[in-house]
């Protein structure tokens, strides 16, 4: 097995959902839920650097955003740095700090994942989710998010010839594991029935196969190997690193039913941590649409090409399942703050690779996985982690 | 000394100005020059990673825009990272590609700072250019950008008791350089009557002391020390490195005259490189406005408190003097595209280096230091380069 990268020792999140506080209050939040976390105290002047992954809905602030962290995260002029990469920006900024202290840069270095997306009126909201699609082939030719996805899932299950039974799974399960993750946006079960019959938003998708709008922020502490123990006896490993990426537009990519960033991102993570997939005890990946965590299961290598709907519906991806996957409740049922999903992918590994996950607890999870994708697929990363 | 980070093989720089070509194309021609430029050569497909600094100016693709950077700079995949800190974006991008190959992570990165500006109608700029300041105490206050550096000049000027002629002989020497740049937005000369008679902005700040509004993309290409002579015999190294930040609204700040976040990224800088201020050959610093190249000299540690003014007006940041400053145009003569003014800075460290500058070369160039400012001083990093 390779050396570990970096370690992560503290995690805090805010609750997911329609929240009243404005972005610098759930920074704040998220930040000082992270530094509470460390088992041996931290102080914020021990912070090396920090990473601000946003997409900056709703314009709040619209440059330099990352400069506030030395106001809600009481830096003291450390470098930070906004990343951007739509969905994954958070993911990004992850590696970025694992990168920081694994060069030797800093010992100690703060993710802060966030998006406050209920600011924005309805019929607003829509377009600012097409910013992550392509600007002339999708945004401005009308295709919504949700329609590129419905052009995705149409493709697949017509592919495959499979019934849309095996999405509904997936929003089934999620919405079972959410109900038990105190931070979800929905906190309840849904029937197959329910997911069917909601209405519909783009062909095959209806509204319970769409991950929900919501707020929220995730901290996340990141060591370098060598100092991880200094803060905790139980410091969560990064074993693994990978990302990749693909046309903007659906359009220019070679197909509709793989996202070749996240194969990409998932066969650098494994060689990189020289681990096998059957080593993996859990999988967090990016459900922003039901369809996705089928596509997931496949790119990352769980799956054959059109076999993530058999895995789905034989029930091997449910908690008690062979190989659990989005124990948290995923973007479908714990919510999608755009810029904060990476980090709160992280952070569910954390909590359940140090078994504090409660409720929704992995039983024997030893190693995880997080996949997080950027619009449609233009980007995406892959991160392994083994319990300490 | 101490041990070389990464090397510059290779940069491209377009045209700055105002300019016919969209932001897709300015970035094609950025990385054909500097993959043109590399003198083995260089394939597309030995990139490793890719790393795009920019505003987003203009929302012609809001989210996820480093994915074009497959498209125009011909990448097949890897990936991808939009970093903004307003116009540090491609300073602070630089540096993530220093780390992606001084981690061992890559041997080859590229970072493209791009801006396209003039698209945005002009009462639209002053807002968009507002971005970058604080949002509620300065944007929605109604303080500009020359604003909030109009407030600086003003109690810089009084409180070290010194005439404009200090800010006007900045805007002098920096278009006396600039008219040698064939790739500046101004190639002319202008006179201290003409700076000081040019309609007021911002009191005292006159038109004559403000950058103007541009268009451009410049490309890097950065190798990992180890095989930088693979691709050159004349790399640029990379000897330090430093980045800085403090709260976004001047309110919150210790200082107005003087920018914690560069002093902090200085101070980095040369403790990184083992340097001595007396060994740098040439600084190519943040001069937003004339004022800011005043601050960046005092900062930056080449001129006590206040004294950043008779270093200017005694001739010694001139290309003849002892510490010639901007011998490019700096951001005033040669234009400001926000995204991508970082990377150009390292374009001019590496042309003057590699004693390619043409009429503008600073004889026995040998070590260069540039310095990249976002927003009125939320963030900046400090970059030294030595010739190899």
């Amino acid at each position: 097995m390779a050396k570990e990268l970096a370690a992560l020792i503290g995690a805090g999140h805010t609750r997911f959902g329609a929240l009243s506080e404005g972005p610098r209050q759930l920074v704040r939040d998220a930040v000082d839920s992270a530094i509470a976390s460390v088992d041996a105290g931290l102080q914020h002047a021990e912070i090396g650097e920090a990473f601000l992954g946003t997409l900056g809905f709703s314009g709040w602030q619209i440059g330099n955003s990352s400069a506030m962290l030395n106001e809600e995260g009481r830096l003291s002029g450390i470098p930070v740095t906004r990343i951007e990469n739509a969905c994954a920006s958070s993911g990004f900024a992850l590696h970025a700090a694992i990168r920081a202290v694994q060069s030797g840069h800093r010992d100690l270095a703060l993710v802060v994942g966030l998006e406050k997306m209920t600011d924005v009126t309805s019929p607003r909201r829509r377009y600012w989710l097409g910013v992550s699609g392509d600007t002339e082939w999708e945004r401005l030719a009308g295709l919504t998010f949700a329609g590129v996805y419905g052009l995705i899932a149409s493709r697949y299950l017509d592919q495959y010839r499979l019934p849309r039974s095996a999405l509904t799974e997936v929003a089934v399960k999620n919405h079972e594991n959410g109900a038990l993750n105190p931070n979800a946006q929905f906190r309840k079960t849904v029937s197959r029935e329910q997911v069917e019959s909601s209405p519909l938003v783009a062909d095959p998708l209806t509204l319970m196969d769409c991950c929900p709008v919501s707020d929220g922020a995730v901290a996340l502490l990141v060591a370098s190997p060598e100092v991880a123990r200094r803060f905790t006896d139980a410091p969560v490993w990064v074993v693994g690193c990978g990302a990749g990426s693909d046309a903007l537009a659906l359009q220019d990519r070679q197909s509709l039913t793989s996202l070749a960033a996240t194969k990409r991102a998932a066969a650098e993570a494994f060689r990189t941590a020289e681990l096998d997939r059957r080593s993996v005890s859990l999988l967090e990946v990016h459900d922003c649409f039901t369809i996705a965590e089928l596509l997931a299961l496949e790119d990352l290598g769980f799956a054959e090409p059109g076999k993530g709907a058999e895995l789905t519906l034989s029930g091997q991806t449910r908690r008690s399942g062979r190989i659990p996957v989005n124990p948290d409740g995923g973007l479908k049922a714990k919510g999608h703050p755009i810029g904060a999903t990476g980090a709160s992918q992280a952070y569910e590994a954390f909590v359940q690779l140090r078994r504090s996950a409660g409720d929704r607890q992995i039983a024997g999870a030893s190693v995880a996985l997080t996949h997080n994708v950027g619009g449609s697929g233009a980007s995406a990363t892959v991160t392994l982690f083994r319990a300490g």
